[in-house]
């Protein structure tokens, strides 16, 4: 079962939770403002409804999209959101007085913001709300950051499809058909879906030599020119049943100046340094600390963080960022970027990054981003 | 100046607010975790930094991309978000206490979560702080939802390339090169950026015959083909400085069902309900109350809003909702959509939306969206 409805297992973990801190139901919220991909996780629900989970094991959604809540949801119950006006708190206080929980204890996300959680509290004044960082939201995190078989399978799968787009990106860029920002992108969108995936994960990050300086260019991609010397950032993640890979290839095209020659050089090393140590049982600070050591001893710095976990969200945790204290551990299951980059106003920006699964007796590397070296035409 | 340098004009008009508030200084978030065109709006820093404007006058921006802020952003001071460790609560704390104003009050968007602004409490007990729904987000918002000078110019150019993405897009169909979802919505993207924009304003919705009962299908579109009978839903928005359009062109093929033809009149009658009616000194509901009655004597129930506001996000205010008793008043210089749809789950859906603006004497159709008609081969 835990294979093809993956989701009711889910959502008893998230009942057991509740019973053991005596909570009578927590609330799971997506909507346009406050994104949380935990309700595609516990209902397979795409987005924009509410999750109700009761300690008594029962799930209700209410959608806004019911057509497609009728359709896909994974859940016990669905009560369309325009029956509560499509307003929150009118939602949740209906919801608890239906349900007799007026005196009960009520968990709101952590993203609640001060005054929705104000007023939450004029409207159940009988009622005990919990709205924590280390709640729920926390919880189910740390079920989502291991990913479980069906999940592990899924990432085979994308890594596949994402390995082919790189090499097809390199054909294609050899060949001289690509020649501006844009073009990398849409043959990228275009070869994703030929591919058999959902498409992109994220808006593809194409940042040619004049605008690679930046980690995350704005806009991501332009109608510019690809073809002058320097580095051009590639930034992509190919996207399948929700979750999505995340890749970046830079390509280095004519001769380097001595200053981008060194940071190609340190960024591969970095890469390596990273590769060889990643694995189960170690603070996912420590790869962060060597890589950060390393570009130090360099002259560098490193302006983000070494790498980050991906799945429904493309950012997920852990973060391999260096110098935590309580970074967390990494686990078997888990899957995370490495992807150092060294970035500089004058010389651009260069960055490797490819996606590790952690596993028992070290980590599995899933995808094979490179740096593409296109020489001056002659 | 207004012109070349709004944002100037918008921090004055934020230390007014201030000023009358008796604040001494407000924070503007721009996360990953929590979204807010506001800081674009004041800075011309296009996200990830926090802005804060203090009474006396002043802007200090704290970005995470220090090379593109000193680029682009239209501030007093920068200070790299790395002084920090990167870290909202710890870079607010700082800020107040090198300002000496750990007695001071402080504003914090109305989208701070309960827990971080219980943590602030803590650190900055003496301080006073506020966060409040009708607070510093609104006024800014209610800034941002009348356009300025500078932002009609923008949308006359939006509209316009938004136009000739329309025709160009009609002629592809007609003449049977876009044969599936993915066809339609590359095909944007790339016009799009051939005609000199920055690209498009969200991702597209292209949703065919098989799944155009959805508001917002996910994928937003796939490699499925159009070619069947029905309904194809096709929703995209132009984005030039930051600001979008929102258009929706609804493909009619072939022979449609009674079902499908009654849809088709019912939003084209309701459109045209909407259109002529809107315009300055009315509530944003009664245009929706008087489509909604229109749909309700034909059987129909639509799902969603009428319209809304557009600008520096696809949703804006004032939302054209209708039984809202307190709905805000259209005013000269709003852009909105009027965007009536149906939707059916063995039928379909249909959609039609523009982009208007709100003039003094009533209101200027900025887009020329259509239902195209393509008849079944011979």
């Amino acid at each position: 079962m835990s294979v093809n409805n993956p989701w009711k297992k889910r959502q008893q973990q998230v009942y057991s939770y509740l019973e053991e801190n005596r909570i009578d139901f927590a609330v799971i919220e997506d909507s346009e403002w406050r994104r949380n991909a935990s309700l595609k996780y516990l209902s397979d629900m795409p987005g924009d409804s509410l999750l109700f989970l009761f300690r008594r094991g029962h799930s209700l959604l209410v959608p806004w999209d019911s057509i497609m809540a009728e359709r896909v949801a994974r859940v016990d119950q669905i009560i369309p959101f325009t029956d509560f006006d499509r307003k929150f708190l009118t939602a949740v206080e209906a919801v608890t007085e239906k349900e007799h929980l007026s005196r009960g204890t009520i968990e709101l996300l952590s993203a609640t913001p001060y005054p929705v959680y104000k007023e939450m509290e004029e409207r159940l004044p009988e009622a005990k709300l919990l709205c924590r960082e280390e709640g729920i939201h926390k919880k189910i995190l740390s079920l989502r950051h291991v990913k479980d078989e069906s999940e592990q399978a899924l990432y085979t799968e994308i890594a596949e499809t994402t390995d082919l787009l790189i090499d097809d990106l390199e054909k294609q860029l050899m060949s001289g058909s690509l020649t501006t920002e844009a073009d990398i992108a849409l043959f990228l969108e275009k070869r994703s879906r030929e591919a058999g995936c959902d498409g992109l994960g994220f808006e593809t990050i194409a940042a040619g030599p004049e605008r690679s300086f930046a980690i995350h260019a704005v806009p991501s991609y332009s109608g510019a020119l690809i073809t002058g010397r320097g580095f051009t950032i590639v930034d992509f993640g190919v996207s399948k049943a929700g979750y999505t890979s995340d890749v970046t290839v830079t390509i280095a095209r004519g001769n380097l100046s001595g200053r981008q020659t060194q940071m190609l050089e340190a960024v591969k090393e970095a890469y390596s340094i990273a590769a060889d140590m990643i694995g189960p049982s170690m603070p996912a600070s420590a790869p962060a600390d060597a890589v950060n050591e390393f570009f130090s001893s360099k002259g560098y710095t490193m302006p983000h963080s070494l790498g980050h976990g991906i799945g429904l969200d493309t950012h997920e945790n852990p973060v391999l960022r260096a110098g935590e204290e309580d970074s967390p551990e990494l686990k078997p299951g888990m899957v995370v970027t490495i992807e150092p980059g060294l970035y500089d106003s004058e010389a651009g920006g260069i960055r490797l990054e490819d996606d590790y699964l952690i596993t028992a007796k070290g980590s599995r590397r899933l995808t094979n981003s490179r740096i593409l070296h296109i020489p001056d035409k002659k």
